[in-house]
Parts: structure tokens; C-alpha cells; sequence
């Protein structure tokens, strides 16, 4: 669903329809033809390490309230990824990281979403909830409450991080996650299994 | 710049401002306090080779009309990375490629865009202009035409490749584009150099 009015000449003429030279629907005012491009957001975050413990913070704010998550979330105009990664981090958790790689690169189809993980390492072991955290801890991984996860993207990220730790190989994990019925699957493209 | 209507209830009332809990400027409707929230898109895209040579398109339309760039273009929403990045090859070259791994990860803060090539494998060397290309040609790399070439991120994500090929070893890179002057400069994240 598309906005009524369109932004630019504030006409109540949006309509979905294919632009000329166009192949799929989007809003287009039928008064002056602009245009309305929607496109997938980029949420980019971080599996934070101290030691053996990983960062996860308990979500303040809709969705997914009470729910444990990794720092992360939308990336914002005029910075990059990794910026991205880190301020998220540091506003939602009050910590500071060092940037290790990029761990994973899961797109979400269904959301209109791509997250991107990046593996890092706390510079000390203190952490505290900012405003859209109701707590933050570090836990170890039989400590991960798996149940409690806030989203699909969040328990895949931790699955491949945990299995690159104990495998001594860190990688790049490149997948979508789709829906399936009213649970959810995984579409691994990369790294590509022997 | 931002628009002058808003797209909920059509009142010409947005106005730059720092919506209460957020700590940056949006676009507010000042009637009935819509945001407008905008974020980087991805350009995904493929650095598709038969053997030694890659392929490049020649740019039919604005931006950098007349100039060679790599199969790529804006991800749509209901679409994972992977697939944006076939579906742009062959829209704008006619060529389907099986995906072979994450090449690069370039974020684009000045153009609010973050470009993910893919290393990708011709099913066979034939290719064609789809409508947004005047030509489409493989080359190899001595032939490559840097100076003719359309973007930064094109010519960043091509050096990036060859350099992996020549060590016989294809790594992701992650970096951000970054305006210097009228020129460009990279910052690279990953690989760290040793």
C-alpha cells in the first residue's frame, strides 16, 4: 500500500501503476508523474565480543518488546555501513567496538530488509542499555536464550558466528531467509557447502 | 532537499525537524507529524566472467551516459541481494550467470548508496544491450577501459577482482567511497592489510 497524496505536487492522485520503461508497479501521481521509489532498507549491526561472551540487548521498543536482539538497525543517510554498525551499537548498548569483518549478509525479502553483521570486539567489558534497550548483558553461548531471539536474522547471525568460532574459521555468510508458512527457512547461497 | 506536501494527508506542511526520541533531522509533516524517513539504497551487481574476460555495459542512459559499467543496478523491494544482482545482468546485458561469491561491499555516503558485487560465471559467453545499455562487451583485463568507466564503486570493485585473481585468491572487501575534493579516495575496512 502507497501513500494517498503525492509529495510533490500534493494532489490526492497516487496510484499504483508500471512507468513507461518501467517493468513492475510503483506509486505514480497521476497529476504530474512523479514517481514514488520504494526500496529495501539496509540494518546493519554487530556481534560484539568480549572474550567468550557475545552482546545481545533486550528490546525496549516495538516490535519485538522483551524480546533479546544483536545492536543493531537501520542505516542512516550520509554514512557508511560500518558506521552504521558501530553507532548502533554504541546507542543501543553504550559500547564501543573495534570491527572484525563482515560476518553475515542476510537479505529479507519478505521485510524489504538486508542485514548486514559484522563480527567485533568490545574495547572493554562494560555495556549499558541506551533508550531502546531495556537491559544489555554479555552471555556465552550455552548462555544464548535461543527462544527469546527478537528476529530470524538475529538467530541466524548468532548460528553462523558460533559455528565459524568453533570451526576456527571465520567467513562471510551470504543468504536470504524466507517465509514458510508461519516459520521461516534459510536460502544459504554462500559459502557454498562441499 | 526534501518534499513539500505530505504523502498522508496531503498538507503542504514538512518541514525539516528532529522528530522527539530521535536524535537527527527528518522530514515532519508539521499537520499530522508523518516522518518521511529516507535511507541508503544497494546497488547490486555482478562482476561476470567467461574465462579470462569480464563483461561490461555501456551506459545508454543518464548517469555517466556513454560510459562502461558493471551489470548493476537499485535492489526492489521483494527481492534478496542475490537475486537483484542476476535480474540487473541480465536486464541490462541479456546474460544469465551463476553467482560465485560476495566480491566487495562499498558504501557510498555522499551518493547515500552501498554497492554489493557479486563474482559471477557466464553460462555461456553471449550477451546482448538490454534496454539500458548501447553495448555490451567482454574484455579482458588489459583491455578494460578505466578511464571511460562509469562510477568510482565500478572502478574500485574491478580492482578489487583482478588484484584477487592475480594472488589466486578471492577475498571480500569492505570500504567506503569518500569524496576528496573532485576526486575520490577509498577507505578500505577488510581485508586488514598485514
Amino acid at each position: 500500500m502507497h501513500n494517498k497524496y503525492c509529495p510533490r505536487c500534493g494532489a490526492a492522485a497516487m496510484r499504483a501503476c508500471v512507468p513507461e520503461g518501467d517493468n513492475r508497479n510503483r506509486a505514480v501521481c497521476a497529476e504530474c508523474s512523479y514517481i514514488d521509489y520504494r526500496n529495501p532498507r539496509i540494518v546493519a549491526g554487530c556481534i560484539a565480543a568480549w572474550e567468550d561472551r557475545v552482546l545481545l540487548c533486550l528490546r525496549a521498543i516495538e516490535p519485538r518488546a522483551g524480546a533479546w536482539t544483536l545492536p543493531a538497525g537501520f542505516m542512516e543517510n550520509d554514512e557508511s555501513v560500518s558506521e552504521a554498525a558501530q553507532r548502533e551499537t554504541l546507542e543501543e548498548a553504550n559500547a564501543h567496538v573495534e570491527l572484525q569483518g563482515l560476518s553475515s549478509v542476510l537479505s529479507v525479502p519478505y521485510a524489504n530488509q538486508v542485514h548486514l553483521m559484522f563480527r567485533a570486539r568490545l574495547f572493554a567489558p562494560s555495556c549499558s542499555p541506551g533508550p531502546e534497550s531495556r537491559a544489555v548483558r554479555l552471555f556465552q553461548e550455552q548462555q544464548v536464550p535461543w527462544e527469546e531471539l527478537a528476529f530470524s536474522s538475529v538467530s541466524q547471525a548468532l548460528k553462523f558466528y558460533f559455528a565459524d568460532r568453533s570451526a576456527g574459521r571465520f567467513q562471510l555468510h551470504v543468504g536470504d531467509i524466507l517465509k514458510h508458512g508461519s516459520d521461516w527457512v534459510l536460502r544459504e547461497h554462500f559459502p557454498v557447502s562441499p
